[in-house]
This record gives C-alpha cells, structure tokens and sequence, in this order.
C-alpha cells in the first residue's frame, strides 16, 4: 500500500486520497510553481489509523523514513542536522478544506543541536531562538494539549521584566530564556522532557494530525456543514520556508481577483519579516500586495506572473499563500478562493469573456444558493460586526429589515400608513396577520419553523423574517418581548438579518440590492441551457409583477385562501361559513364573487400569455373564524346571533388535525356552491380579459385529492361552470384542469388521476408532512435534534427528501406519463426554489418548478445546472 | 344476439345473464321439480333497454313473441285467449337478489273477454273476477302509476255498502262492479282506457320491471349494500297457477331447514285457497308446513320428496315458494336461504355431517362478519321490534347494552362500584375517560368515527359502543343529553344496539351469547386452513385471557399508554413532563417502572409461550395533561407549581395536528429516558417471570418510526437497556425488535428499515391517515357524504383501502423481505379484523394478523376462506 507521495506525484485529481492541500501542493510542483519541497501522508493512511485503533498501518513508517530521505537529498539538509537543519512544517488537509478545525505544527526539527546550527547558518541567533521557542509552544499545545496560555504567561513576564511592549523587542537572549522557560513548563505539564530526537518529534505531530481529524472543533464543523466523518485527514510535511528571515524576507496571502467585488487586480496583503501566523493573527497590520512593487520588486515581479500562471491553469480565481525566504518566493498553498454572490457573478462571466471557460462552465459555477444575496436588502457588513446581536433564529426569509417593535398587525399596519418602519414581532404568525405583514419590514417570530406561516408567506413577499426564535418570548398584551433579562418595548428599534437569523438590538444601515448587467448575462446564459420551466407561487398582481421580471413563465400556484381575509371580504366568508343552508352560503359567496373576479383579472393580466394555475380554496372553513373573545362577540353583533351560537358552530367546526381535516377538495365536494363561485369568478375574469384583447390563460388546479372520484367529481363541476360562463359571454379560453399532488394516496393512484387530469402540481409541503407523518407546524420539537444528531440529513421541508417523498414524486410521474403522455408536471411546494430539489424535479421528468417570485433567478440556476450536469 | 331464454335453456351457471331467480327457475326446470313454464328475458336486454334510451334493443320484440308461442304450445293456453286463456306472472329477478325492491305484475292476460273464458274454465265467476280486480290493481299500480290507494278506496266502499268486513264475503257481482269502477279509475288518472291487449299488457310490464331496477327504492337498497349500479334485472315471464282456486289450492313459502337454529326440520307455512301475496301481507295468517299433511296429503308427500330434492342439489338450505292449483304441485322459486350466525354455524356443521358438503366448504360459507352475532349479548328481537329508536349513530362496537345514562368517567365507575349499569354518554371520549368506559355497560358519543377513540377502544374492551351519533347533543356540564324535543337526564334508562347503532329509550331485555358446540368445530377447521397467524390487541391481562380464550396465537400489539392513565400513575406521568430536565423526568420515571412491570409481568403470564408484542410510548405527551380548568388547578396544586406556570407548559406542549407531531419514537429519541424505563420494566418482567419458569417472550415495538436513522437510535437503546438487565438478574430472555410501519415513509423504506428491524406490523390506522391525508378524528364530516355519494366504496378506515394503503403496505413487505427473507410481518390496525382486510393481508404475504379479542374468531375464520380462495 502507497501511504505517502512526494510533491508532484500526485495532482488534484487525487484530491480524496492527497486531501485538498495535499493534492494542490502536488499539482503547483507539476506545473512549475517554486513550492518549498514536501510529501503526503494519504487520507486512506488516517482512515486505517483510526480503524487500528490509533496505530500506524503498516508500511507508513518505513515510506515517510524514505520520502524524508528524498526530502533531505532534495533540500541538502538534515533534520535534526547540527550544520545544515532541515525544518518542516506538518499540517492537516483533508479532501474538503476545514479551514482552520485541524491541527498544524510549524518548525518542526528545531532542538538544543540545531537551533544552533540555525543560529550559524542565518547569522541570526535572536530569530533561531525566537523560531525555536515558537515550536516549543506549538508543539506543546497541539501535540501534547499543554495550555497555549502556560507560555503566553511565560511571555508576557518576560516583557514586563525587561519593560517592553513588543515581541520584536525581546533580544535572543531572553528568548533563550524563554526557551530554557518552556522546557520545564514540558516538564511540569508532562512529566517529561521535550523530545529532543526530530524524528520522534515527526512522528508525534503525525499521530496529533491524524488525532485532530476528530477533535471537538472538526466534528462540529463537519455537523454544520454536513460532511462525512469517515474521509479522514491527509498529512503534508513539508520544507519550512522563513518569512522572518530579515528584511528581504516576508510573507503573505492573495486573491487573484477580488473576493469582494469579482474585479480583475491584484488583492492580497503580505507583512515584511514575518511568519505566516502574524498575518492571520492580525497583531500587526498587513501591506497591500501592491506596495511590495517597491518593497520587494523581484518577488513582487514573479509574483504578478503568478497571477497569471494559477488562473491560466486553474481557470477559476485563487486563494493562495505565499512565503520570501531571503529574495527566494515560495508559493505555499492556492486553492479556490470563497467570494460573495456580487464576485461570483462577475467572475464567471468576465472569465467567459477572457476565454477561460466556456458559458456552461460559468452556469455551474454559481451556487444557487448565493444569489439569494443579489435579491435583498443587506446589512451594511461594516456595521454588523460591531452590532449587538440579542437573539438567533431561523433564517427564514433572507433580505434584512430595520423598524420599530410592533405587536399585531393592526398597529403595524397604522403605523405603516403613518410613515414608520415597523418589525412585526409575534409569538407565531396566522392567516389574519397578512396585512400586517405586508405592511411591515421584517418579521419575527418566538414560535414555527421554516415553514412556518410566518417564514411561507414572508418568503412570498420578499420580505426578511427570523422565525422560530426561541430565545425571545412574546407578550402580545402587554406589548414587550424579552431576550433572557432584556426587555423590548413598542417603538424599540431592531434590526434583522434574515439571511443568518439574527436579531440585533438598534437601527443598522441597510444595503440596497442590485441586480448587475453581469447577473441579468449569467441568468441568460442559464436560460439556454435549462430544461424545466421555471414559474412561481403568487396571489397578487404585485408579486406577479416582481416573479415575471425575475423570469418566471407562469404561475404555478395562485392560493385563493389569502384573497378571503381583507377587509370586507371576511365578513362575506364568515356569513358564508354560519349560514345554515345551501341558499345562505349562495348568498354570502354572491358577495365573495366581485372582489375574486377582480383579483384574478389583476393577475391574468399582468400574466398575460402565459398560465396561472388557480388553486380552489384549500384551508378549513374554521380559520376563517375568529378566536378570542373580543372578536367573537364583535362578530355576533355583526351577524346578529347569539355569541354562544357562534360559539358553538366554532366548537363544531373545530379539528383535531386540520392537516388532515376538512379541507381542499373534500369542501368542494360537500359545498359545491364555494368552487363553483371560485370557477366562475376565474371564468369570467378570463373572458372579461380577453374581450378587451388580453391573452388571459387561466389552469384550475384541485387541492388535497386523494382519489380519482374526487377528480372526476371536481372536474365535472370545473367544466360546467366554465362551459356556463363561455357560454354566456360567448367568449371561448383554453383552460386545463389539474391537481395538486399531496397525498400519498394521490400519487399511489397516479394512473388511475390522469385520466382526468391535465396536470400535475407537487404540493411537496403538505407531501412532506403526510409521507413522513410531520405537522410542520409542530415539527420543529423534534426536527432540530434530529439534525444535530444527523438522523436527518436535511430538514425534509427545506431540501425534498430524496428517498421517501422522492420515490413518491417518481412513481406518480410514471404513472402519471404512462396514461397520459403529454401530462404537464410541476411542483409548486416551498422545494421548488431549493436547488437540490430543482435537480432531483430536472432528474425526475418535470416540466417545470414553481417558487417565491424572489427564488426565481435561483430555481432558472438551479435547473440549468442539473441539465448540465445529466447532459 | 339472444334476449330470451325458455326455462332449462339456462340453468345457475347464468346467473349473471338470466338474474337469480330466471336461473333458478331454468335449473329448477332442468333437474325435474314441477315449475310453470316459462321465460327469462336476460340482464343483458335491460342493460341494452337504458344504453338505448329505455328502448327495447332490437329483436328482443321478435323473441318474446316466439316464446310466447312457445309457452302457449306448451301449455295448451293462449293470451288473451276467449276459451283457454293463458295468464302469466311477469318478474323482476337480478343477478344478486334484491328482495322487494323491483316490480312484479301477476295475472297479466286478463281483459275482458278472457276474464270470462277464466269464468267458464274454472267454473267460478267470484274466483275470475277477484283475479282480474287484482289484476287491474297491479297493473295500474306498478305499470301506469296510479296510486294502490285509489284502488283500496273503491274496495273499501264496496265493503262497507255492503256491509262486510273481508274480502272473501264478497261476491263475483260485487267483484263485477269493482271491476268497473277500477277500469274508471283508469280513465280519471291516465286519460286512456285499461289497454285489453294482453300483448300491449305484456310488453308495458316488461317495459315496467325494466323501469323498475332504477326505481328510488332499488337504487337505495343497492347503495346500502354496494351493489353496482349497472348489472341490469331479468325479466321472468311464466304460467300463472292459482293457489285460490277453492279448498284444494293453496300457496306457501318453505325452508329446507330451520334459518333461525339451523336445524334440520321442514319449516315453512301455507295457505288454503290462496295467492302468493296472501302469505307475504300477512293478513291471513298462515299454517305450519307439516299440517298441509292432513289438508292436502298428496302435495305434502310430494314437497317433502322436493325438500331432499332441493337440498342434494343445491348443498345449502333452500327457502322456496310454492303454489298448489287444484291438487297440483308447483314451485315457484328456491333460493338460498338467508340464516342467522347460529344457523349458519350449525347448517354448515351439519351438512358436512350428512356428506353433502366438505369441511372446506363449511367454512367458505360462513359470513365471518356474522360471527359477532355469536359473540356479543344481544338485545331480544321481539323486545326490539316495539323499542323506540330515538337516534341512530354508527354501529361502532358490537353486542347491546342497557343502562342508566351518565355523563362522566367518575359517576360511571362510582356508579358501576355501587352495582348500577350504567351507559356512559360523552360528547367525545379521551384516554382519561378510560376507567370509566370499562365500568360502563356501553359507550354511546355525539362524535367520532368508526375509528374514534371512544369505537376503537371499546372494540378492544368487547365492548358495545354507539359512536358519531350526531342525533344527540350532549352536555356535560348539565348532566343531560338531547335528541330533538326530547331531554335526557342523568339516572335515565337507555339501550344501545351496538351491531346497528341505534339509540332506544328505556330498558330492553338481553340474550346472552351462546358458544355452541358446532362453532367450535368449525373453528377447529378453519384454524385447519389458514395460513395466516391470528393475533389480538390487548393492553391488560383481561384482555390477553379474553383473546387467549378466543384463540389468539400472541399479542401483535400492546398499548402502554392506557397504563399510564390510572390512579396514581397519572400523578407520575405529569410530573416526569413538567419535569424540567433529564433528571427530574428520570426521577419521575422510577416511580412509573414499577407499574409498568407489574402490567407486562401480568401480560407476559397469560400470554405464556406466546409472543406479546409491546409498543413503546405511542401519544404526545400533552395528552396526559389536564384541559379543564379546574383539573389544572388541582394538578398545579399537586405539583406545587403556579397555575400560570403550568398553563404555560400545556401552552408551549400544544399541536396544531397531534397526529403529525412530537409522538412515538420521536419522544424516545428526544427523551430517551422514558423509553429506556419501559424496556427496563418490559425485561425486568420477563426476566423475573423466566425465573418462576415461565416462558415470557416480549417482542419491542418502535412506533411512529419513519427513517431507518430512528430505527438504529432505538434498536440500540432497547438492546443495551434489554443486556444491561438481562446481566443484572442473570437470566436470558429471547426477543425481537420491530417496527409499528404505520407512515407512508416507512413503508417506502422498507428495505432500508429492515436491516435493523425484525418484524413489521401495519399500524393500518395512522396509515391510512397519512396515506389518505384523512384525520379519522375529524374525516367524519366527509366521509359520509362520500360514502353516500360513492366517491369511496368503503370507509377505509373500516375496509383496508387495497388501491392506495394497500400499495404501500405490499411494497414495505416486497422490499422489507428483499432485505430479510424471514422478516416477520403482521397488521395490528383496526383492519386485522375485517373480513377483506384478512384477505387482503393473506394475499400480500403477511405472518399474522393481529386483531381485538372478540373479533379473533372472525378473523381466524376470515384468514380461512382467504387461504381456500387463493388455493
């Protein structure tokens, strides 16, 4: 078994068994790069490590024996070495960069010998002694766990004694002080001495490596950012280069374009006479790499043809470390630098235009993810780092939002009116506060996940909301929230980063969003190669709006529910839901029909050419009935019954599990008269528009089926209203009548729906909750541990659930397809705007997806990219 | 095409051509017995007859006359005829008899002219003339539509003219003038005069019995008994014979064996000098078969030669109608006769004991549903026939109970101590109502469903429950229930008929069950066939013996929630959940361990030898909390916590849908503790049985489990916690860990699941609410309407739903045995005891069923027939 590799043996496409660093060590060897010679231990040597219990594979001493044998031939010098010493530096790097979890020893070799034949052969005793006593304290904290801060006291004695501030002000002398200091700290700490033999000292800081592969940090890193456990760590050892050699001497970190801004120049900064740590550290205050043009002109010189070289070769901007030893440039470490969304964009498409990669290329490269960044408001990053952050929730709705406490919305939406900035704050959200969250900032919320009504509907709006924020509680009477002992009252400022779920005491500068020519080219570019149609969810003209200058080609879910719950509106449906007959319910819905005609008009038109699928009323008649005392005896008095009467009618209308209740189509079909005023407010709509020479294109799309009946009852009540209405205006409008998959027995009995469906829309929301028995209401108890112990991989009802609800999703396709072949298929669920989740809709034969109107340059990304990558 | 069929053309084998009682008569024909001639014109004419716009299908015309001809030559008679007319019956008869429902003209043939040819035939004017009055009568009623009381009228004049109280004193000129007065009633009510072509006759009434089959009554009765609407009706058209052709004429029905015992005895009644009609109005009241021997010695002799007949060829008991014409035997129809539980059982039993069938057939004929009747007291059938039915609910558990009304769990136990029967009345039951409805003789709510708490939990009690009975409003607080006008209070006697659903005021008599000796044997061998294992759900030793006793073969599901509610377990129950850390739940916990022992040692005992499969911790833990305000008072005084303190826990436990939320092992994972108790409790139990030599084999089932990473956090769990006592007490305890597949995702999963899982058991209840999206608390309010309207056939929470659960449940056995080949798998849902779920389940492959005790019989019998039908 091959265990190590010497630099240049292996190149990236080793990447899993030489670890990231490892791997790009090599490949900067192989294309010339003046790397500072090393080897590397593979990850599969960490694997076996682990699986014999701690204990070396066999075979792994003798090869690092003998690549430190090359090492030494190649270097001319000897570890250990009292005339010419060989230091190395020994650090992690695993296949996926966690940057900063695992541990490093730097100097490594350095002891009593030859720290002095550093000493004789730099010339410089007070740098020896301060690099001798800098690997004491390494190695002491990461290979032997003594506390970091047992040396820092010896230090910082040291300079009080001698009355200095600085480090650099100390003298070789008192370094080697410090150094005989330190000794005995080993002493003390270990009970035993430090290991003078450079070889043990090697294979101690191995075995630490390996070891820090499943420290506290790195495992945490992992959970949060859902990488394996079991890829193990790789070990480079490698020739130590010294940036505080002198003056001629320095080190440094670089871009080759700016991670900020994605703009084409030089980024990076270096410190003279320095050690890589300094500059990470942040002690002194680092140069821009421009100014070594004058400090260090050759290298500098090299530097820029670097540049070139590691774009050329990597085609993507690099993130790359380098050391000077003395006027001799070392390149330490390049790797794919991180950058914002703004960055990403301009970089992939400038680099199309500098012909290093193609436009395919430059689509895949942007994570989906990010461009939620382009699309919303942001904190001001200056200003946030000195914010004061009180409490963390769900990052439930990206974009940030500044305003005035409030707690309902009615006084949200007064003080709106009045020209204040207002956050509404609420234990959790319902149906009755929609106006005033439209009229709000921001929302935040102590209860609910993220797909809470509060986080669903924000992410509708566009608008930032923290949800599910357990920190804070809410006391909606008396009109303050608490932050364990802070108390927030009506009027107090805050800020919200709905991107992180932050909630942050004050008023914090906002960044406006823009959407950049290089956005709208990328967006394009994405455009040519997608297959799925991308629509969107909205239920008002102004979203409708937002979502088709985003890009969207239809409208995939138009909820009717929220339509019933302004202003007039809600006294009709209530008349409706108390009438105690087929005639009172007529006469409340003929009030209801007006105002429903008017809103689909308002969206059939600005949709003009192109389908909105219209979904029939959905929730359960109780939410639209009132809940507290006050407003059920305001109601009575309205309604002119008696408030027990009401009462009761709400006792029997109330559900155990309104999920599962009376709800979707199942009302449809025991109160046909509602759809029925639903069908033909969408019919005459539609003829209206197109006698005035509007394109309206209108799809009624049937909530919570489950069985095939259901849809033909249904359909029949669609066509017959329609039919009604074209016949009256004598206006004829293509229409398809589909159904909303969100059962499981909907897709179990897919074949047998199609024949009587023209299409398909995945409900993955309420698919989720039924496939896997979750309320999501509810869920958020049990669903965080889950993910902290990775029973769950993902919140299933944020990334669609792949292998159960996914199998589902497959099967109601083919079955689906097999009897009708032209059958139109979307998703309009919260997933349709995840970008996993648009791959596996692209995987699975959808025709399109559907999401926020402010998802949709995500969901056009997204389903580019997994055409590309199934091409 | 051919319409029409002489008899013995056809014979049963036709049954769906000819109707029932068309090849009946054609097979009674063809094997010798004396039946009228005549013809059978088939289903498939009707079906033609609607398709066509209710127009007879071409050369149906043709045929009838040739058959007609056919019949005149074979009897000498002729239609209409002025010397030997031939009168004929014209029938209804579909292929699955609808007793009543259809129309049937007799003595059609009849005018004017061979109502005088009958005269001089038969020599008695009266006798002519009654029969063309009757006539008259029916065809107007049946075929024209004029209502039977108009004709009534005119008799009932005539009567008191002159001055009599019966028919019978009327005379042939009395007759003469009704005869007139009824062919006026024509004129006045259809504007025509009464058609005297008896071919126009006949072709009215065969138009009419077409007519007929979707007439409300038929269409009703279809709907009551899931009938397809499509089958169409025969139409039988033979000889009239006369049983009221003087002294030596009569007409009677039969059984070839009693149908209320079974036992093998002429059972039956005639009348002298009479018509078919005449026994079925039961104004006369008719004599028992056997006493025809004196009055008509010959026939006697003859009908019991048929009685052997009868039985040899058809292997079942026969119910039959005869007419005897002038001393001359004919049968009119036989058929299979309708039986009780307790016939059935002995028929069966018997037959198998004369040879004429074998045992496999014995248990094929038995209804298993029927078998409740054996297993439950009942109410007596004369009582009931003059009981007032004051409301109607769902039939929700079997067997009939009498009490005094109350309207709490308390009063019913405190009651039922004082040795009153009582009949606890609830709006809705919860698990605290527990104690009470055992004390109760029956269970009578104003909500829920067949699957409601309140149903399932009496079922498991065998005990009567009338459910969802929206008749009554119930109010708890005042101690009385209404039904319309009607107020009952506590103290009231009422009845319950648990097998119907009806509600009755006052106190009826009960019959106790009986096990007769005969429904052992046929037990022992249907238990010969199955291949299925029988199971029941029992959560205490009662029950276990109940079912034991029964014979069940293992427990395939025991609840622990139930125990939780008792007496002080309760009080520790809410402590461990208002505990606010591990600790003090554990705390609490330790004071439930020993209860919880102490519940499995006593399940464990009965069960001995068999396998007792327990569920952990099934219902969110809110459940257990107190919602009256008074309740909360106390508990908060008990726990010595603030009222407001405790609100605010029940307050933050609260679940939109409970059915989706924090329940099942989602607790034991979150709060591993509790489930860590009871698999300490259930081995300490079997581990201390072990040692008294008793053979305890507990089997561990996780519940709400929908991801195999929950199915290894508790396979772990309940492993190490089942070691850690097994080493304590030293003993070793064989046992199994499964899973509760009761959620679509699991079922998805199921191979994934079954590389930790030993068995399966479908908990087809929640899988059916999440398949179906249906809460069964709250689908009551649709369902029905469904139901009604044939969107489902059957409430599936009744009938496993083989379409869509059904799916589900045959992919989780395919894929969990590609897993494990010997994967056991049972149901221990509601449908482990219905009839075609049973059937359903031997079909897909399962181990066992599991069922409640008093329906394992039913089961056993059902796993029978299922396995001899796919033979």
């Amino acid at each position: 078994m091959k265990w190590v590799y010497f630099f240049g043996e292996g190149d990236t496409k080793n990447k899993a068994l030489l670890g990231g660093k490892g791997a790009n060590l090599g490949e900067m060897t192989k294309i010339g790069l003046p790397v500072p010679p090393g080897f590397t231990i593979t990850t599969e040597a960490c694997i076996e490590f682990y699986k014999q219990g701690k204990k070396w594979p066999s075979g792994l001493k003798e090869q690092v024996e003998e690549n430190l044998k090359k090492l030494e031939e190649k270097t001319g010098k000897k570890l250990g070495d009292n005339v010419n010493p060989l230091l190395v530096s020994v650090r992690s790097g695993a296949a996926v960069s966690m940057p900063g979890m695992m541990d490093t020893v730097l100097n490594l070799g350095l002891n009593d010998q030859s720290v002095q034949a550093l000493t004789k052969q730099t010339g410089d005793e007070r740098f020896a002694y301060d690099s001798f006593r800098r690997f004491l304290q390494m190695f002491g904290d990461v290979v032997l766990g003594i506390k970091h801060s047992r040396f820092e006291e010896v230090l910082e004695n040291k300079k009080k004694t001698r009355g200095v501030e600085y480090d650099t002000e100390l003298t070789a002398d008192d370094w080697k002080e410090i150094v005989e200091e330190y000794k005995e700290i080993y002493r003390k700490e270990t009970g035993k001495e430090f290991p003078q033999d450079p070889k043990e000292q090697l294979r101690l800081a191995i075995d630490a490596v390996f070891n820090s592969w499943n420290n506290k940090r790195a495992i945490t890193y992992r959970k949060i950012n859902k990488l394996p456990d079991d890829m193990g760590t790789a070990v480079n050892v490698q020739m130590m280069v010294f940036g505080n050699m002198g003056n001629d001497s320095g080190t440094g970190v670089g871009f080759t374009r700016n991670p900020a801004t994605g703009k084409k120049e030089h980024y990076g900064e270096y410190l003279i006479n320095a050690q890589g740590e300094d500059v990470v550290a942040g002690i002194r205050t680092p140069k821009h790499i421009d100014e070594m043009k004058k400090d260090l002109p050759k290298s500098y010189e090299e530097l820029v043809k670097i540049y070139e070289l590691l774009e050329k070769h990597y085609r993507d901007m690099q993130d790359f470390e380098f050391t000077i030893e003395k006027g001799r440039l070392y390149m330490l470490q390049t790797r794919t630098g991180k950058r914002t969304a703004q960055a990403a964009v301009k970089i992939a498409v400038d680099m199309v235009k500098e012909g290093l990669i193609d436009e395919k290329e430059a689509v895949l490269r942007i994570d989906p993810n990010q461009l939620d960044q382009l699309l919303h408001k942001q904190l001001d990053a200056e200003a946030k780092e000195k914010a004061e952050v009180i409490a963390r929730g769900l990052p439930a709705s990206p974009g940030a939002a500044v305003g005035k406490v409030v707690f309902n919305a009615e006084d949200a939406a007064r003080q709106a009116e009045a020209g204040e900035n207002v956050i509404l704050v609420r234990t959790e959200t319902s149906p009755e506060d929609i106006e005033g969250m439209n009229a709000a900032q921001g929302i935040l919320t102590a209860r609910g996940g993220m797909t809470s009504h509060a986080a669903v509907v924000a992410r509708g709006m566009g608008k930032c909301c923290v949800a599910g924020c357990s920190d804070i509680s809410v006391n909606e009477k008396a009109r303050e929230l608490r932050v364990k002992d802070m108390v927030l009252k009506e009027g107090d400022w805050i800020t919200l980063d709905g991107g992180t779920g932050e909630v942050i005491k004050g008023q914090l500068p906002l960044v406006e969003p823009s959407m950049a020519g290089d956005f709208g080219t990328l967006m394009k570019w994405a455009d040519k190669f997608r297959k799925l149609g991308v629509w969107t969810n909205a239920d008002t003209p102004h979203d409708s709006r937002v979502a088709r200058d985003f890009g969207a080609e239809g409208i995939g879910l138009c909820r009717t529910e929220h339509m019933f719950f302004e202003g007039e509106r809600i006294k009709a449906v209530r008349e409706m839901i108390l009438a105690g007959d087929e005639e009172g319910r007529r006469k409340a819905l003929d009030k209801l029909l007006p105002y429903q005609k008017e809103d689909f008009k308002g969206i059939l038109k600005v949709m003009e050419g192109l389908p909105v699928t219209i979904r029939l009323l959905d929730p359960p008649l109780h939410e639209f009935l009132p809940n507290t005392d006050k407003e059920i005896k305001e109601l009575a008095g309205e309604m002119g019954i008696s408030e027990e009467k009401l009462r009761e009618k709400i006792k029997s209308l109330h559900e155990f599990n309104p999920m599962l209740g009376f709800r979707g189509c199942r009302l449809g079909i025991v109160y046909p008269e509602i759809n029925e005023m639903q069908v033909q407010a969408i019919f005459e709509a539609a003829c209206e528009l197109r006698k005035d020479g509007v394109d309206a294109r209108p799809e009624v799309m049937i909530p919570v089926l489950g069985h095939v009946n259901e849809m033909k009852v249904m359909r029949k009540l669609v066509d017959r209203v329609a039919r009604d209405v074209m016949d009256r205006t004598g206006v004829k409008v293509e229409y398809h009548v589909g159904v909303m998959m969100e059962l499981p027995r909907a897709c179990l009995t897919a074949d047998e729906i199609a024949k009587h469906a023209e299409f398909f829309s995945f409900g993955t929301n309420d698919l989720t909750q039924t496939t896997f028995g979750y309320s999501r209401d509810d869920a958020g108890k049990f669903i965080k541990e889950y993910l902290n112990r990775k029973i769950l991989q993902n919140d299933p009802f944020q990334v669609l659930d792949r292998d159960g609800v996914g199998q589902l999703v497959k099967m109601a396709v083919e079955k689906g397809r097999k009897t009708r072949k032209d059958l139109k298929i979307g998703i309009c669920g919260e997933h349709g705007g995840e970008p996993s989740s648009v791959e596996f809709c692209h995987n699975s034969g959808l025709t399109y997806v559907s999401c926020s109107p402010y998802r949709v340059p995500i969901a056009r990304l997204a389903a580019a990219q997994a055409a590309l990558k199934s091409e």
